[in-house]
């Protein structure tokens, strides 16, 4: 799902490499959606991976020392990237449990998640477009050591209206907000890194 | 697992029956020896069993239809209950998946915790005592409509000094604490219930 | 302020009464003026009077024990009410100073909020309606020991839109919930008092 | 207060101007306090001064045209900080009213605080050190546009055991921890702004 069409071998190198993970199980899921468009609208200077996290078994500390091969993978895919994109749905008030579940899987044994810089996306059917899910997540991503970014912030409302009926995101404003909270990930990740 | 050796069928009748669920999968979790703990000091005029969820598939809205007989089990014996009680253990600052991840099943396609009386206890080997998960949580049972008792709070903290090597909570402050708050949660149960 | 005027002396003995508090200071403030409209939408079998709070000193432990005047006066018309109202803007993703600080004064020395069911509307000009400030307040709540009604909810969004220039709530949708608030408000304390 | 003793004028240009503000206005106060020993330990390579907002009056929009001498001073002192400290109590599971309230002046007409760097620190008598007090000001600073210390933190708990009669922090492990975060801080300003 990378999008490396431009590929040249120089821009992979210095590339700010993404990985987006959607806190969504379901297939017509607005979050993976926007998910989805957000790989499409990625600056030049970055490229966006997903990985689907969505089917990982409840996290258990017993497991951690024969840990799943997914799991493993996971990991690694955390550990290398440079910033890290969420999606999340609000379910009661919450982030969902199939995110809590790969954020934990990402903090042990060892910690992939600590320093990296991060933004979150959340959409919703409601007018609250996931602003307590979002709040829940900077709370967790405390104690992760991560750094999200602050503005602006994508909490996509009224989700119905806003993409079509093949999920592609329509609404001019979102793709625009979505559009340049990449650029600001971006640039805050740069920023971090020196 | 269920305390019913004085059970009298009059007790069964008009006993406040409380399910206990824990957040935790691991073997030796300071939070379902807790709860097991509330199993031996729970009143005379209630019952409380638990309910074991750290095997359940990651929920996921497309299945709801399709529903695992062990969901379908699990619903029902919350809608069952007279009253609800949460050990969570806290990890990065949040209630854990296995938690979040009962939560969303008992929630959909219908709300099984609607207009629920609970309480929460939690443990952690820090000082917080999960405070931080018992305020997610408590956010989270908005949503629910469920009732939480305020007072007392159980924050077992430095657990490690609390329970002996088999588990069993030792630390007699809080069996007098734990005691009490499954009393107010008696009361608060029958109160809501008039 | 107060609704009496079909104050028969013996509604006035039986009818639950409310106090409402607004955690705005300005004049022409939406959160005063949803508070208003709860003024004449009120139940037959309550009451319900509101007291300003936007004038206190802030708040200060030194200053306990030579209390102010118009704090006494606040914090026995909070022990005098069956059920409180809070009406609060969302500043900075949280409630107001003025509000905080009136709680703080009506917690110390002793707890005035102890015990009281209540509820709480707010209303913003953003879609969000007050959403965080709403957590915020809920989870002040629970070191109050109050006991706030669940549903429904009133997030009153786009308060632009929903007020006239009398600041005169006129959206219908925003009537009827506060309406239903109000009529749980005054069920909720009834079912608490038994 | 300023702590100028070895201010050669060069190192007043070059060095990290961290503002440092207590919530509380208790004469007595342990976060006061711990704001005090922060002071005496920050690094060479900073300065900390403070300022008192204690006696500010209640925020209120109507005011902001004909603001208060003293906010105006406010406001450019923080405009001037290159890192802000904050020190909160926590008072019923928040930040206290006087925090909140030199918060919003901060933020009006203008945001005073936007883009700055930050470290909260907190002390109290509990076990808990002030965690959900923390947790409200990480939320409202996403709002503010600040951007906080994630490590270490400095949740001073028991503080009657750790500071002397005269208020001197001497509990060495929280020393060394408020040492550490302060050198956090002043690293975590100048990554910031390069």
């Amino acid at each position: 799902m990378a999008r490396l069409s431009v590929s040249d071998s120089e821009k992979k190198k210095t590339a700010v490499r993404i990985l987006g993970i959607s806190g969504s199980a379901r297939k017509r899921s607005y979050n993976t959606a926007l998910l989805n468009a957000a790989e499409a609208l990625v600056p030049e200077s970055a490229v966006l991976e997903t990985f689907d996290v969505s089917r990982f078994p409840l996290f258990n500390d017993d497991l951690v020392v024969e840990m799943p091969p997914e799991i493993r993978d996971f990991k690694q895919r955390v550990k290398d990237a440079d910033a890290i994109l969420f999606a999340t749905p609000e379910y009661n008030y919450s982030i969902s449990a199939v995110l809590k579940n790969a954020i934990e899987w990402g903090n042990q044994p060892d910690n992939s998640w600590d320093g990296k810089p991060a933004a979150i996306i959340s959409a919703s059917i409601s007018l609250r477009g996931g602003a307590r899910a979002q709040a829940h997540l900077r709370q967790i991503m405390v104690d992760l050591n991560m750094f999200p970014v602050n503005q602006p912030q994508l909490l996509l409302a009224q989700a119905r209206e806003k993409f079509d009926a093949n999920l592609r995101l329509v609404d001019p404003v979102s793709v625009k907000t979505l559009q340049s909270l990449l650029v600001a990930l971006v640039e805050w990740t740069r920023r971090l890194k020196q």
